[in-house]
């Protein structure tokens, strides 16, 4: 039985640090440094919107030249290196190069992950110093590393899963932060997975690849998607345990699916303006990826998100926003329940409120008494195919546009 | 020179109500009747959404069966008649009938309309009392039967246009409401527009669709798209004036997009919560579908809207939604211009944000100048491909979570 531990009491041949480097105000931790003490294999998730920000760019050059060398991942707040043209992407080569020559290794062995204001160039001494710093403190701090890669979020996003394996035991940590691009003018979604345990480097990218399709990628705070969004892994074999054959390797995924479905659920919980954690479950379409995009658009709609704030159980706008999803489905083979909680237990989906295609027998008040808990579970039907999929949100709030809404200060 | 009048002096030939039937409380119009004395030849545009409400699917029906010989529009209020199953279908072809016997048609040559609460059945005692009343009152009260399709609208959203062309003089005029699902509960965009033209049938339809293309397809309030959202073309020819050449044709078209495109943006002015008039216009694309995907993915973004909201001038959050719009285009050969008011003039863009994918040389307090006025237009070039389109919008405000975020009342 694997367990989810929210702190990390160390992953072996990984040291981190969180430091400030006088990029935010009131001392701040704002840098963060992960060094593995030996080559790691790794892959990496990348952000497919088109304007990608600098070190995305730099990063992907970097796993394809060096992907299974990989060293160390440096991070900086405040500023994205989105939008900045040469100079940007020289600046992001720059802080591989500074981090690499800190800890020994070539400046290719290096992610860099930038997060913060769009457009403007890094402040490279206090980049450099920050690194250098960053570098002297290394030790067991996933803490600070988790504080220092904070936006706008309001609490650090770390945990670890100890996995007892046939052959001995490994660990696996992660950090993340900020959901989409939820913040103003902070741009960004990343996430840092390191593990102990060997991992053969032609799976590493689908087992990560696979991972963020069930936890990063079903998750919607406003549906806008960021420049900078970027999840790397990174597997160093410090516990001298090697994962190889297919049992070991779905171990491993399942503890790695279990830290990652957490970090995403932590993005959500904090995303900004949050009264209410939404489940959005999707069944009965074709394929998952049909019921996926069903349930993103639910889950993005304004509509529906500013009904939950509302404690209005409006299942009306949550079928209409189906509807529009570019999903064919039958409106009468079409049904909605609701349910207080985060997980659907022995079946029981709770109130049937639409009931194939039309208005269930319900009372207004049992509805409004569920839709009025901090959690709720949706569950759609629209036909009896195979599809699935779960995501994850939160409500629209007054906070929200307080938030997004003022001047960048 | 075509000119937009916002009353309506007359349309031949067609007769207009609104009454009160006592669905909306104090007394207000709550139910429209337009009706013409001959057959009209007739297009229409329906929902893209699934889940059609009854109506759309029953006009879906009249139209194939009797578009060249419509007479008339019935529209309800306060009830969408929409996920109503077999009965909301009943209900529907009933309002048909009962307008067709009171002025003597075919239950197939009346379209019916209806916007508010989805999942509701109808109340037909008092729908069936409202067709009677209505019927009574006709007259030239285009201004009563734009008041009577509100909902959450602030005011009525009607114009004309008196058309002198080289046949004679010919009269178009048309009313429409609330822009897409802004509205608690409510769930319709709905117009409809009278000439006393005589029309091809051929071509009508062509005609409808190009100006829907430019108006009513190009505002955003919330991205939401509704189950009810319709727009009917009636032309009954009583005018005497018949368009057959090209030249007419191009003319009225030039007519109807002047009539559409005002009745469009008043929608978008009257959006829920708005406090500024947005214009999103996109060039350089390969294609004009390509720059409307890349307007209406920023003119629905919450992080674009909340900026303009908030009077920042925050570029980085336009180019990164064009950069999820899904349209490839190069970030280097993409430029963001500001500017105050509703249209370019004389080709002067503005003020330059963003310059070829790196910020450009510009003071915040300027930007901020211009974002905080009431009314902006934003130019965002991609490339240099012919591609072109313009959409409308609004901020999202305190206020759009203030009355979608209130429970139904």
């Amino acid at each position: 039985m694997l367990k989810l531990d929210t702190a990390v009491p160390g992953v072996k041949g990984f040291a981190v640090a969180g430091i400030h480097a006088g990029l935010k105000k009131d001392s701040k931790l704002d840098m963060a440094l992960i060094v593995s003490e030996r080559e790691c294999t790794s892959g990496a998730v990348f952000t497919r919107n088109l304007m990608k920000a600098a070190p995305v760019l730099v990063n992907m050059d970097h796993l394809q030249q060096r992907g299974q060398q990989m060293r160390a991942v440096i991070v900086n707040t405040t500023n994205a290196n989105a939008a900045t043209g040469q100079v940007g992407l020289e600046n992001a080569r720059t802080m591989a190069q500074l981090t690499a020559s800190q800890i020994g290794c070539a400046a290719e062995q290096v992610y860099v992950m930038s997060t913060g204001v769009i457009g403007a160039q890094l402040p490279m001494e206090k980049i450099g110093a920050g690194i250098t710093l960053a570098a002297s403190q290394l030790g067991n701090r996933w803490d600070n590393a988790a504080a220092a890669i904070m936006t706008t979020d309001t609490w650090a996003k770390v945990a670890s899963v100890r996995v007892q394996s046939a052959r001995g035991e490994y660990s696996i940590a992660g950090i993340s932060k900020g959901a989409g691009m939820i913040a103003p003018n902070m741009a960004t979604m990343l996430g840092v997975i390191a593990t102990d345990a060997a991992l053969p480097s032609l799976q590493i990218q689908s087992l990560l690849g696979a991972a963020c399709d069930t936890s990063f990628n079903r998750i919607v705070v406003d549906g806008d998607t960021s420049t900078n969004d970027m999840v790397v892994l990174l597997a160093n074999g410090a516990s001298g345990i090697q994962l190889e054959t297919a049992a070991d390797l779905a171990q491993f995924q399942e503890a790695l699916n279990l830290l990652t479905i957490y970090l995403a659920q932590q993005i959500v919980r904090d995303g900004e303006g949050a009264t209410k954690f939404i489940t959005i479950e999707v069944n009965g379409t074709q394929n998952h990826a049909d019921a996926a995009q069903i349930a993103h658009t639910i889950a993005a709609s304004p509509l529906v998100k500013t009904a939950f704030y509302g404690n209005d159980a409006n299942w009306g706008r949550i079928v209409a926003a189906a509807g529009r999803a570019g999903v064919q489905f039958a409106p009468d083979q079409t049904s909605l329940w609701i349910v207080p909680g985060e997980s659907i237990v022995d079946g029981e989906r709770g109130l049937l409120l639409f009931d194939r295609g039309i208005k269930a027998d319900y009372e207004e008040s049992a509805a409004t008494a569920i839709i009025s808990n901090a959690s709720i579970y949706v569950t759609l039907q629209v036909g009896s195919g195979q599809g699935h999929a779960v995501v994850w949100t939160c409500d629209l709030s007054h906070d929200y546009v307080n938030i997004n809404g003022s001047y960048r200060s």
